[in-house]
């Protein structure tokens, strides 16, 4: 039998009482990193380049701080995977791309001058799909490397998974931060939009488009997205409210409803079994789950959901014609077939019709908050299934768009198995609620695992 | 007595019938606007780059589809200065900073590739103040070249008066489109906050930065803004309302409501007085002109804004914060003493107060918009004053960052002479209100030039 490509290590959060007391370093957190880089990353290829000796420098930079008693904040030592459609300096910035070989921007994103600030250690870049949208990597699952680590943040899944780092930096467009968490078993975090700023991010829609973290760990995936929030909101947004530093309070939910959308028909009945089950679990733990056809403002609101998959796509492919249609006009060559083909179908997408479905966003935005005094927060699976098998397919979007759509909050939490592989359950939140529902995914985890 | 410095041509629009009909060319139209260069650039220094090679080919382009009957745009063969914090792929975009010498992206901003899409020229890259907002370039007013021509759009704005080209772009912050158009006299035109994309345009402050034009009539300063928005508005926002095509109407203004803010005390007699006179002429021809004593609610409005110039600042120091905290870190030695004066003002500002202005910005644009059934505009001095003596000092922002916070439209439009030199009167409109303010400023000028 294969050696497990599995983590072992605790989370980070869990160790920095040791940190403090110096009963354990951040260095030799970091060696526990690089141990699982060396064994597993010949097969996981969660990384397009690593540094690991600047991380080492940087380690020790973080020890010397909690020895002092001033650690810079909660993730200072904390090693960091970047995907790599995020702006560094240090290290190239790609994109997946040929338009962007050994390509080193001036600027560097945000959130990376964030975590330095925070004293976290930039560990490396973890490798995208495409522009986050095309063609997969080369990454695969550490569950099972015959499948898909899913994407577009597949870098930053898997290596969280391996125990290469212990958070990582996702984005999300479509469902690129819940589904590869949900296949790689790992607590994926999409936050109200905009929470995070996307500034040095290569983009792809404005409505759409979110910085979130995945992570072995409730704690490490709020503590890195709070403090990239308290540092580098998006501009023009508050950011996230809740506490930097600390467990984050498990809260148990009261009333959650069940988002019964398209999508649901995806599923295989195991990892419909699943889902049930866990629903009926909680049931006896007397959480009231509502269905949509107990309460009609929530059906209402799945019917006006029913055509999000393919509105989403449109506003998408119209917001993307910067910068891709430049692209395919600059480098045809250099652009895969699912980004031409986007841009193609972004000519039949009109001004007027941008504005009216700018104008469908804000109204599902409303319909949602209408639902914010009756649930602690909404439920689905966080993926159509676990990773299917191959590398060509990272997985259907249609149980995610939902709450990209709606610039809702998200948690995967792995919860569930179907087949020995991991398959995550989704909460959604309300816009601007990301610490009630993070309290939440942390009841479930450690009530479920 | 040396020669004049001026432009000679007419306005672009002007010539689109002889373009149709073949009695001019688009080439003609260029090499009237190459012959400018050649006498005058040497002093007037409005570029960073030209090719005027390749500007050759794209008007002998330009000239073939007039001929066969099918110009791609309004703006085809319209000859533009591109602001240099704009990214352009075939020309170096260096910002006025030592940290993007040589800088060529692998991305092109997405208003480069709307007039592209139009067949418009690009004919050159333009001064600007270091990132827009640092030290001044080596441009000079070409109305009197030992005077600033403002800044930070001080090449688009200088290029336009010397007859270098019939338009280009600026950008807006504080009041760098309409303090260079005041001292250049040329026509102004900062559109409604976000209707024209500013992806691919180095940032300073994403609750400031406006996009927009400076050119040589009404007429080309909307034609250019308007395709722009069409092809490239930004995203999440439905872009400019109003005609695409043909000349702007124009609008004779009957109730004028004079916006007389802190700035006022700045003008000294004479530029005051021109402006007074100003509007008693608009008197004079029936215009109601109603002053903060006569309306409570105007009278609000300019007490309201007392502090927007200080609060402006903060805002803007708060968001600068990315890119330039990580410039100033990373670059110490190329950034300006300006910059790093508000990078240090920046640290005082705290999330909490930045989500205060952030509401605030947010009433004062209420206020402004319950005084659009009103007035048809909002009139002010489009500058303290003619451009002053000497370079150092490009001009108060104190009458310009009104309608930059507020996030609404507004045109300079050279209506005034003070000691020989121009002195713009400044319109300001409703958000999303532009058409009706260009057709406004269009009447203005037609009846006072």
């Amino acid at each position: 039998m294969a050696p497990s490509l599995l983590a072992t290590q605790p989370a980070f959060s869990d160790l920095v009482e040791e940190f403090r007391t110096g009963s354990r370093t951040p260095r030799e957190y970091l060696e526990s990193c690089i141990e699982a880089i060396e064994e597993r990353e010949p097969i996981v290829k969660a990384f397009t380049c690593h540094n690991l000796e600047q991380a080492r420098m940087q380690a020790d930079a973080a020890t010397r701080r909690y020895a002092e008693g001033r650690p810079l904040s909660p993730i200072d030592g904390m090693p960091i995977g970047i995907k790599d459609i995020i702006d560094t300096r240090d290290m190239p910035t790609e994109m997946n791309s040929d338009i962007f070989t050994a390509h080193y921007p001036r600027t560097e994103a945000a959130c990376v001058r964030a975590i330095k600030q925070g004293g976290a250690i930039l560990i490396g870049k973890t490798v995208t799909t495409e522009f986050a949208i095309g063609r997969s990597g080369p990454t695969v699952n550490p569950h099972n490397p015959e499948h898909t680590p899913g994407g577009s943040s597949s870098g930053s899944a898997a290596g969280v998974a391996a125990g290469m780092f212990p958070a990582g930096f996702g984005t999300q467009t479509q469902g690129s931060i819940i589904r590869p968490a949900s296949f790689c078993g790992v607590v994926g975090f999409k936050p109200t939009l905009n929470a995070l700023s996307l500034d040095g991010v290569h983009p792809l829609s404005k409505s759409h488009d979110h910085l979130g973290t995945l992570a072995d760990s409730v704690d490490d995936a709020w503590w890195l997205a709070r403090w990239v929030a308290e540092c580098a909101p998006a501009q023009g947004h508050p950011g996230l409210s809740g506490p930097l530093h600390g467990a984050v309070t498990p809260a148990k939910p009261a009333n959650l409803a069940v988002l019964r959308t398209n999508g649901f028909e995806d599923l295989d009945s195991s990892s419909l079994n699943a889902f049930e089950q866990q629903l009926d679990l909680l049931r006896r733990e007397g959480v009231t789950i509502v269905e949509p056809e107990d309460d009609p403002l929530l059906q209402a609101l799945v019917e006006d959901l029913q055509d999000v998959p393919e509105r989403s796509l449109e506003l998408l492919a119209y917001e993307m014609r910067w910068p891709y249609q430049d692209y395919v006009a600059a480098y045809p060559d250099m652009v895969g077939e699912r980004i031409h083909s986007l841009m193609e179908s972004a000519t039949h997408v009109k001004r007027a019709r941008y504005r009216q479905l700018l104008i469908i966003q804000q109204q599902l935005r409303g319909r949602l908050q209408e639902l914010a005094g009756y649930y602690d927060a909404l439920v689905l699976p966080a993926s159509s299934g676990p990773a299917p098998h191959g590398f060509e397919f990272t997985g259907s979007r249609r149980l995610l768009v939902y709450s990209t759509f709606m610039g809702a909050p998200a948690f995967s939490v792995p919860l569930m198995q179907v087949a020995g592989l991991p398959f995550g359950f989704q909460l959604m939140g309300f816009p601007g609620q990301d610490y009630p529902l993070a309290r939440q995914a942390q009841w479930l985890t450690q009530h479920y695992s």
